[in-house]
């Protein structure tokens, strides 16, 4: 069973890693054969070979990490609500996010799914756009 | 396939429901063979024999929900965050929680996942608990 700090901890290095532009430190996250879901409802990545160069698109697209409140905690899994800043052909964006994680015995990330519609990606504040 | 408006009514009646005291209007929401995890962890309830009762409790507890940040909306789902407060012994409590509902075709939810833990639920503040 992953430990509540290894799974809290497993979220704060997901959001760091873009902050550092590394998406190394994202996929040492996750589990060789982990199923990824971003967004659900889209075709789901499964294995490091099918993840890896998503995130690399992701990280690589500058995008920037924000928790919205508290990780919501049980046994196996880390549910927790974000929004991502991001430029979109020239234009400050926001996504709101919700993600779940759930962890294998290694406290690695074994499933994730992100929660998020088109009805999510608005133009940032301005506030937002530079904080 | 559950229209946007269907789903984002759903939400705000879940929580209308709580607030009105009425589990009937929680229940309609659902369709007779969901299953609802709540908490996610725990056993899932199947069908409504298993989930009636389990609002009965809920709703009857007389917790109340607020919306924490925008609903993530796709093709078939909201994801939602929000807090609990109820009285647990005499004391005022906090609940932190994500919600995932699924829909059918008809708008109804056939699957609702509650992700929260004991490191959610604490004591509320006292502005939190009389506002």
């Amino acid at each position: 069973m992953a430990t509540l700090e290894q799974m809290q901890a497993a979220v704060h290095a997901y959001v760091d890693a873009f902050d550092k532009g590394d998406p190394a430190l994202v996929v040492e996250l996750f589990a060789v054969d982990a199923v990824v879901e971003d967004p659900v409802g889209g075709k789901p990545l499964r294995g490091k070979s099918e993840f890896a160069p998503f995130f690399r698109g992701t990280v690589g697209s500058g995008a920037r990490l924000t928790l919205d409140g508290p990780l919501r905690v049980g046994a196996d899994y880390v549910a927790f609500a974000f929004h991502v800043l991001l430029e979109w052909e020239g234009t400050p964006m926001r996504i709101d996010v919700i993600d779940v994680f759930r962890f294998d015995d290694l406290g690695k990330v074994r499933h994730m799914q992100a929660f998020w519609g088109p009805f999510n990606f608005n133009p940032a504040s301005q506030e937002q756009a530079h904080a």
